[in-house]
């Protein structure tokens, strides 16, 4: 099967009602082509939509390939500032809008803390910022990954402290949090707390933390796929009331606000782009994303395959 | 410590500036004085506030008493043909409100699962037909209580199959809500899913079976206390979105609706009350609700103790 | 060009792809078939689609046909307790339900007052009943039609006093509004307010009432289209801080909640069935809804005309 | 009696229960003690609380005074960035907050329109910009006004044409409505489309232009006191389904989220005070206000008036 679902290209080949794009635009291309008359689709989530066509989802062949056919208005013209790397970048980046902007519902002088520095993790950090954040945390558990976090998005970072041998996870997910709110000075309530927490690690401490930064009345996204059961301290989501949501992929208005924030300049994607390989080296790409890092020991974040077409020196 | 906070009762004495109120009105009581000043108290969500004096909370003292000072607005008004009990029934009553109307925003036509069949439970399938909910499914592991809840106010009811020996309790949750979608006709979307679950048991399969059958992009509400520590699957919740939402005791306009639904004949909490008390015998309510059921073998579901000034009989 | 937006029928011929109804199906059909690839369709308000088909709307002829061509996700199946002609009103119950449910998101044991008795009116105040209103008031100028709301679904009624000679428009609207309060106990606030007015008459003297007589913080919502000038008082939309909304025919999720009502019994759209047409005489259809009433001087509410091949004896 | 509303002060004396300000904090005053018990109160919306105690609204004094005494929590600590004249400004900022941020619900990346560049038009513009709009348009019939708009807040600027002799107000709007958005670019959906509209001027030719320019589902916030009877074109705002909203002065969290954005430099308040006066010449300022222009023939924006005990070259 072909893989790939972050993509962008340009327009070879257009249907006859097509009017919103034309042959040679760049366009940056949402992968999942839904029915449009479901009741998610209807209703104004269609990442909910049980008959989507998904790049790369068996049985759909992907986007890491010569030519590619998608509804049309799944196709968004990149104005002049966006290069096609933005453009295929423009695929975790609605991930983070739809996370941060829509379901998080984040507003101008809000606290965020975002657990996982990975690229979804660090494009939610951007989102933050972009938004209006007051104050952005992010959490990870490699330093260089903090360093990276601070530099690009993040106000403030937190390394947990190491877990103690025959601590549980979840009396260790209580020192952790009083560590992180000692440490950043979070408080439950009021200016110093944290209104919403995303989680984009997937794992079950930095969930079990998150729920317990998170201030009384506040909003939990998870973003991060990871193991599927997590242990849960539904005390607390009762006292605080907490909302927990889940989020998956993107719905309507997410790739045209990515866009949006990435034209603006509010959200640079370019920072992530660590590796880029021709097309023809494509196992490359794959090999070096798996094994984190380049033969020359430079840390993956996000590797750009250039279509078959394009040098890669002009991508 | 003075116990009770589900209280009705008769106004005795009242400031000099009250109005809404007067001396002999019989009212319910609602137990939470909150400080009005706080953020969460402002903002419309006063059960948050971090200053609240709660009867029965240490170190205020309950409602079990002659005589028991409230700021006057929470003493509402009882309509004539609602009696004490209805009015101390209304504090149980309001939970179940603002679990059912306020957080699960149940509208009418939507499907409803509640897990639990103890008060709590009860009043939230009670409150959920009166909202006009087209279905609501009482679940429970106890086959005379699901009988109760039939006869009170669920449409369907499902009695779980047992677990087997050496089963986790993950892969009995998936069985189960396997079983109970195909014994009652679930789907995950369209006119027979489930738009709302709540768990009023607390029990770590009730919530992860909730979790299960509630519809994609469906809301749960987790009512009843329990297990702290509850697996849950987060690639469940993410990938049907899932909205999980904490509900704790009641907030602003929840005892104002609980009494309308019952003075309207809406909800008849009178079912409900299973075992009377004259005050002298507190104690034996106290052991009669402890134990489950009254020396007689009837069960029980609410026991109330009537004042010191009251004749039983005329309650 | 053909007349007819308001109409069910039975399913002749179905697309190889069509799965949701056969042959021989009876159907209400929604008369609108828009884009689904515009901003408005995704976002789950496809009644804004400006590239929408809607029946009997230039270019497109209407329904009062055989055959009528319709997308099938836009027909939906009648429970057999409905019949054709239920079906066929599912069109104005739907914009009643889109005003009522959705834009006026009417909760149980609210307050609603209606202002026009018209079809539209009337099913507006059988939606806000279905819906658990606790009081539906209706008003209109014509006695006979307040009548005919008192027995089909309100459950107060309001004749307004006739204007003054040289009284303005404004001044009229103020007296109204004051002697509607007085005559039916309504407060500002509280429970004797009123949550919700809906203006289904589209008089300007209507709206000015409305917008006085509803509760500080209250909902107004505009479903019935009239003059297209009204003189508004925006100081007391600005001191209630009023949210007025225009309602514009029906979006997702309101045809299939028509339907339900219907069948469930919660709403009777038979009595608003006056007349009855076979298709050989849909002039004199018109011509008596022209009218206000047959030559036997019974008033028309709606009159329905039923199909080429059906036996107007066995609708 | 006593005038003034917009105020800041120092603390002098605290009550011995006060523990979020002391003798000698530098405050905004938020002139607004509501009840904290009625229904209006508790649901979160205060500011429609019909027993405020507002300051220089008769009978209750206004601020103008040496001393002035205020529930503590509607005393807030000014960060040390942020003077005595920019708590004062904090009360015409928590206005355009409420308006733009809670009611309007701007969110990033969205354009809205602004009519009326006073005081409370101008700070709109300059919360609209700190939360990330992406086009600011603000609309006067004052070519200076608009050169500070735009040099302050706003990303374009429209100056209607003047209107016709014999041309109706309303003709007028529809000119005025298509000259606008032929000159900006606006579309009614889309990206070009405007996202949300502000009336601050109060103007009925304001108002109708407005709901003209304003997309289709779009939102409309009336901000600006003005003529009480508006007339309004009902056929637009059904057909784009609008939603109108008055705004009346600020509720819980503006006053906050006004001192936020305007500690952290989003929003910079300074430049709408035009004039300074000391304590003993208040009746100049005012004068000064109500000739709209200072005997040098300085346009008045804002007047500040220090307290007595300040020397206004260290205000």
């Amino acid at each position: 099967m072909v893989l790939g679902h972050e993509a962008a290209g340009v327009v070879s080949k257009v249907g006859s009602s097509v009017t919103n794009v034309k042959v040679g635009d760049r366009v940056a291309m949402e992968p999942g082509a839904t029915c449009r008359k479901c009741e998610a689709c209807k209703e104004g989530r269609y990442q909910l939509c049980p008959d989507v066509i998904f790049a790369a989802t068996p049985p759909t062949d992907g986007t890491l390939a010569r030519y590619y056919r998608l509804p049309s208005d799944l196709a968004y013209p990149l104005p002049p500032n966006l290069s096609l790397e933005d453009g295929a970048m423009t695929e975790p980046l609605s991930v983070a809008v739809h996370a941060v902007s829509k379901l998080g519902a984040l507003r101008s002088n809000q606290s965020v803390a975002i657990f996982g520095c990975g690229p979804v993790g660090l494009l939610c950090m951007a989102v933050a910022k972009a938004l209006g954040a007051s104050r952005v945390i992010a959490v990870d558990i490699v330093p260089g990954r903090l360093e990276f976090a601070k530099a690009y998005a993040a106000t403030d970072v937190f390394l947990p402290p190491p877990m103690e041998k025959d601590e549980s996870r979840v009396a260790f997910s209580m020192r952790n949090a009083q560590a992180m709110k000692e440490k950043l000075g979070i408080a439950d309530r009021g200016p110093q707390a944290i209104d919403l927490v995303l989680d984009a690690s997937g794992a079950e401490v930095s969930i079990q933390t998150g729920i317990r930064v998170v201030k009384s009345g506040g909003t939990y996204v998870q973003v991060g796929m990871g193991s599927p059961n997590v242990n849960i301290d539904m005390f607390v989501v009762i006292c605080k009331e907490l909302v927990l949501k889940g989020s998956f992929r993107y719905g309507p208005g997410d790739y045209p606000l990515a866009i949006a924030l990435a034209a603006s300049g509010k959200v640079d994607v370019k920072p992530l782009v660590s590796h880029r390989f021709p097309f023809t080296q494509a196992r490359e790409a794959f090999e070096t994303t798996r094994n984190g890092k380049s033969p020359d020991g430079k840390g993956v974040i996000k590797a750009i395959i250039s279509g078959p077409d394009v040098d890669i020196n002009e991508a």
